[in-house]
């Protein structure tokens, strides 16, 4: 591969020119921020006329530009586009088959633009059924960008603090579980930390409302957790009163290869789900699915409308992008092409020391970056400069988990065994190019 | 016109269906929610086969499904649609042509995918440079859905009250103005009223952050307020150190024919400008322009990332809908289409005595419908049948203002003088067909 030691002068006058109409702090992927072009399935082009394997994207769900998505916006979006005051069959349409994928009661549902917009709406159904505020998150997740919902992330602290609202209880941890032990013990550790969260929310006044999370923990790292993991927490927290809100925004829609949904795959029954960025392939969709008796107590508790939710085009553009993954068969391929990738990571495994854990579940999966496997000690910088070596190579992944430690691998669900095969292949020489430091 | 009693079968089965997928109380327009089906320029098809004069949307600024608009939203849906951590011309070729219809120092921008993600983002914005949390807003206004958002609103009043941090101050009313006295002293005693929200805040101990509103105060009937007329409120907030946020997710975007934006239409030099529905034509993008030094402080306090705001199909959508609002000349058609209806509307005035006052600039207009022109008393069961009534004759209006009582009209940007003059007509019809009632 020819080596950049600059940018391309395209790069650094787009840097420039970020920095004075977007402002400061405005973040880019890779030490080389990639400039890009086109997009088609699991490959993206940059300015540079390379290809580039994307193992990371998993808003283009059904591959980047699927025509089939393409078409469905082009024709609506040249039919009609307007706000649900008006009827129009494209919301109902898309619900119905959206909530058929669901177990009753989860059987209504209001569309938005972001997943944030939808968490945002998820807290406030947690106000309506129990009058109070309280909320229970982990220590390393993320759940959008609004206030409101920016208050519930402890990797960037809200500057007025968490209004005294929030609570944080440890993130699951497979690899190193709270008390030393995996599996049923770690889960009841678990609810243990969410007892005295809510425990601490009614002494404090504020009461307890909701507890908020991914139920694959995507943020925290994937841990490998059995299915049931989270019946002890769900027990406590029904006790109390409160509602589970499972943000589905990153494994949902097939991506476990196992289930549609991650907390199917867990064996958990929240009370709202929240969706995000794979509904629509890139259109700007997300939405909150409930059951009626929630939904009707959040409507008669709040007023909600939103102008560009649930309009003709981002419906269609949803549509598409639901019809493709089942006609495509895109979760079957997440679970074949997923459990390859893991075998084959495995192999790397065993001549890579540097390769601790390997975690995931079809189409969103990683390994932890360690410099001891005795020791367990996150080598963060290493994974660092492993995605960024991986994309100098042309295959663009990330890092994420509790120590930022773990690639993540989560490309468009259309990935094959020939794409993972370039994957590990391109790996499997980073990891042997570059020397294991903290 | 035939009269239907009844709805067609086909909106009765989907107001059942809205029911139960989307549940209760989600708002429809007329008293015969009308089920749209295709759109162009100012009309839209109903399911009945009728052709319906759109003066309402302002959502589809340069019309319904304009073939630009459409097209570049395509030709970018089909090459590429991701996030901005990576680099991509699109966003700041739009920033850039966005930010020169502002005057210094507004030079930067979000982009978003709503106005509410917008004033939220704003609301922050204020908090980063003041580190209060006080917020101004007038008692008839609409900002938005978000949690944080929505608190300004007082016609649905939050279920938790306004968190001791929001104080309303009497919409500007040039009908009934405060005080008595129309112009400069009206502004002063609007300016008076902020003077002591922000009093009060400070005493309450949340301090004054900023003041938000509609610059051409739309959600309050739009009243005839001169250039300058908020010039005595923006003194006082300034001394006190908050900041002012234009709301001009209504009037911005050429709509009243004079300016390109509300804030510049009344002389008043905003710090924030947050914008929205009209931006992309339906596509959904929102925005907050502010200054270099403003937005380093917000991404100095608050880290901020949108999945989907700003991504290229997003910013194709915008600038094309700006570079068409430009080319066309669309501001130019709205001073001189608006002019002429307003024209027509005081002709009606003078043999219906139910029309009040005329008020509006460019294609943002509507009259206030009273039972009695000297106690001006508010017909707003009258404005409600009104807007009903023209409807079912094939013109789509509605009502707004503190009283519920003023016609809104505010139709895609391409609206004609031959549409107006329909407009006109069948408000004549309806106004002397129908008995004016309260």
């Amino acid at each position: 591969m020819s080596q950049n030691n600059h940018l391309p002068q395209s790069g650094e006058i787009l840097l420039q020119r970020r920095a004075r109409l977007l402002g400061p702090n405005v973040s880019t992927f890779y030490e080389e921020p990639l400039h890009l072009v086109r997009g088609e399935g699991v490959w993206v082009w940059g300015a540079d006329k390379r290809r580039y394997l994307d193992c990371y994207n998993n808003v283009p769900h059904v591959g980047h530009c699927h025509p089939r998505v393409v078409d469905a916006i082009c024709r609506q979006a040249a039919t009609l586009n307007t706000h649900t005051r008006y009827l129009h069959e494209g919301i109902l349409d898309y619900v119905e088959r959206l909530t058929a994928t669901f177990a009753d009661p989860l059987s209504t549902a209001i569309l938005t633009c972001t997943g944030s917009e939808a968490n945002d709406i998820a807290l406030r159904m947690g106000e309506a059924v129990t009058g109070k505020r309280g909320v229970i998150a982990t220590d390393h997740t993320y759940h959008g960008n609004t206030s409101a919902v920016s208050q519930l992330s402890r990797t960037n602290p809200p500057p007025g603090g968490y209004g005294g609202h929030v609570r944080h209880v440890p993130a699951p941890d497979s690899y190193r579980p709270l008390g030393g032990e995996a599996g049923m013990a770690h889960a009841h550790a678990f609810a243990g930390e969410v007892e005295r969260a809510i425990a601490d929310l009614e002494k404090s006044g504020q009461g307890f409302s909701a507890i908020i999370l991914c139920p694959y923990f995507a943020n925290e790292g994937f841990p490998d957790l059995p299915s049931g993991w989270l019946e002890p927490m769900a027990e406590i927290v029904r006790k109390a009163g409160g509602i589970i809100i499972a943000d589905e925004v990153q494994p949902g829609f097939g991506r476990t290869g196992t289930h549609m949904w991650g907390h199917q795959r867990i064996g958990l029954t929240p009370d709202v789900v929240t969706l995000g960025k794979p509904m629509a392939n890139g259109h700007p969709v997300g939405g909150v699915v409930t059951s009626s008796d929630l939904m009707a107590a959040f409507r008669k508790s709040f007023r909600y409308f939103n102008t560009f939710g649930g309009n003709p085009v981002s419906c269609a553009a949803a549509m598409a992008t639901l019809s493709v993954l089942q006609d495509e068969a895109l979760m079957d391929n997440a679970r074949s092409v997923g459990a390859y990738a893991r075998d084959g990571l495995s192999k790397l495994a065993q001549r890579n020391e540097c390769i601790g854990d390997i975690r995931g579940s079809g189409l969103f999966f990683g390994a932890e970056m360690v410099l001891d496997r005795n020791t367990k000690e996150p080598a963060t910088n290493f994974a660092n400069r492993v995605a960024n070596e991986m994309r100098q190579r042309g295959v663009l992944l990330n890092r994420l988990g509790i120590h930022y430690n773990t690639l993540k691998i989560r490309p468009p669900m259309p990935f094959s065994k020939d794409n993972a095969d370039l994957l590990l292949e391109t790996l499997d020489d980073v990891l042997t190019a570059i020397p294991v430091v903290s």
